[in-house]
């Protein structure tokens, strides 16, 4: 079935100083006039996979069911890796086999049964922009309703790259887990989820460790706490957060992505 | 009446490294697939409101009749600010009641009756993303056509932020003003308008006075100076700008966000 | 005939801070609602004609027929410099004539017959925001499928601005060129194209000269040659550019636009 106004989400690496992102655009709406485009980020770092994929998972379940997420971040252009297509119940995800697209999927999936097709590259495509020349052709091809099956041969699942997000670790005291990404404000997004948070029991008898730091028990808003001051809250990507209330986490407490932040139970 | 293709501005100050900006988008279509979205600006300054103020008001203007504008700009968010919807007869403004939205909104109104209404916080919606989970829900509702009333309850006007833009103050010798913005290519935008020039009489009877200079008279376009040269004219916003001609004028003039600027009329 | 949904893409040196390419977006979409607009880059450097140009040269060939171009690098903005439309077969292109539409309306020509229109402008136009007071409308006007004529008066195509790129000259081994312009990863854009290479034979029988190095012959993919290792290569614009796998040409090999590139014939 074919959505009236399908939508194509965009991520990439490629910035927004070349022309990159708008050729890519070219192509999609030269096969499919009707879509809608949203630019999801094309400031990912220059070849920073894991950023992607992270940016992807996060991102990918605001959006409609029916949206086609087409990423690149894509080292290996031109090279041996696969260029595929995935497809869970509400959502197909469009660019490298290289771990990108693999945690949103998998999010999408949420133990339903997806598949996978390997894109065959169209006579004539750039060795180094299949952006432009196999993922925009073959995302237009699936707005328009046509099918998968026509774009290459099924990969098996177990066959993909599959990129994890680092996982959190239990401690004695709690849950140990790291920074992994910093946004435009400075708050520092953890690999730590409310899902982990919930296990641990009554949020109320946690506290968060961050930089050497007690920051209390994970708060619900940023008026919680003064201005200035530090705290740990679930952020709006359902993962906890440390965040400098009307400032930046990142610079006033020296937190990078990789740091590891804690939670542990409050002692009696 | 509902338009075939409303349109949704959209201003913030969420930058465009982040995803939230394409968060929000996928909310807005996912509701209501036929809008048009057109990006404003994200990146005002993090909580810098009277830039994101002034910016609105400058370009809500040269949009057509029914356009919704969603701005973000909150560094209130999850605390005690309102969320809201106010309705000026050709523009409506979506976004937190701390000022933001007033300056474009009261131009809109330009003396027409508006009115306001609270927006209600959906049930699960994030404590730290309205923009998603409240304003976006709400714009789109809008751009359905769907009762304002339906979103929450009334406010008098009377009862908003009232954030004003500085305004000029009469001198002996003319008017006196101030740098409000300084955009892209270094020209500075002033809070003395085309209304305050035309107010002072002939403008080839006018001086403009900035960083301890004597720029002459108001002038229609750069190329009445030379390269290089320093000038004041009425910018596209119609705000007496500070420009320099193929240069910068806040970098050759030192001029900055609050610094002095001055009319005078010339001495016989 | 007037496509169902136009495209419109846009170019200019506005950036994204302040709020001009929006406002040239509402312009646009008031006039006429069904368009579909693509930004190719705003991030042109401030008033920069010739990176502007083959910015729109290299991008404009991945769109459809019927796409119109609307592109702003305008320093004599409100002065002497005409305002055209751009008519060729397959693409139209708005702008000011002083070159930046010239290479790519060339292209687009491709030894068909095109013709040019001179814009008037409208009354109570910015003299400093051509974009969205002449272009802007002027683009509409042509998205709407109406006749170019009504614009403004014809202009013969020798009377326009010729802004060319430097083009390779021959030398006693091979060709000269030099780097155009730096992307996002470093790859540096030469003034040789795949052509050129055509004309010299054998591609594996030339060698790649550039910053003192010899980078041996024109490589297909980056996969050819180890991580961290200079190459050339054909790039999805079809010109020679120079490389390094996973990494920044620019900055290895410290090159920038105007340095000198060199394609020889390999010693036998």
């Amino acid at each position: 079935m074919r959505a009236p106004r399908p939508i194509v989400s965009l991520l990439s690496d490629f910035g927004t100083r070349d022309t990159y992102v708008g050729q890519m655009k070219a192509v999609l709406l030269g096969r499919c006039p009707s879509l809608q485009l949203v630019d999801l980020t094309h400031e990912v770092p220059a070849q920073a996979v894991l950023v992607g994929a992270l940016a992807l998972a996060d991102a990918a379940p605001a959006f409609p069911p029916g949206t086609i997420h087409l990423a690149v971040v894509d080292p290996g252009v031109g090279m041996d890796r696969r260029a595929v297509a995935l497809l869970a119940p509400g959502a197909t995800f469009v660019g490298p086999d290289n771990g990108l697209l693999w945690p949103a999927f998998l999010a999408a999936l949420d133990g339903a049964r997806g598949r996978a097709v390997e894109l065959g590259i169209p006579a004539g495509a750039s060795a180094t922009f299949h952006g432009r020349d196999v993922f925009a052709p073959a995302a237009a091809h699936l707005a328009l309703g046509k099918p998968a099956a026509a774009l290459g041969a099924p990969v098996p699942l177990e066959a993909l790259s599959h990129l994890e997000l680092p996982l959190p670790r239990a401690t004695a005291a709690g849950l140990a887990g790291q920074v992994l990404a910093v946004d435009r404000f400075g708050n520092c997004l953890t690999s730590l989820t409310a899902a982990d948070l919930a296990a641990l029991g009554n949020p109320g008898g946690l506290r968060a460790l961050a930089a050497g730091r007690d920051l209390g028990p994970p708060r619900r808003t940023y008026g919680e706490v003064p201005p200035g001051e530090a705290l740990a809250l679930i952020g709006s990507s359902g993962r906890l957060e440390i965040a400098v209330r009307n400032g930046s986490a990142a610079a006033r407490l020296g937190l990078a992505p990789g740091d590891p932040i804690e939670l542990v139970r409050r002692a009696g």
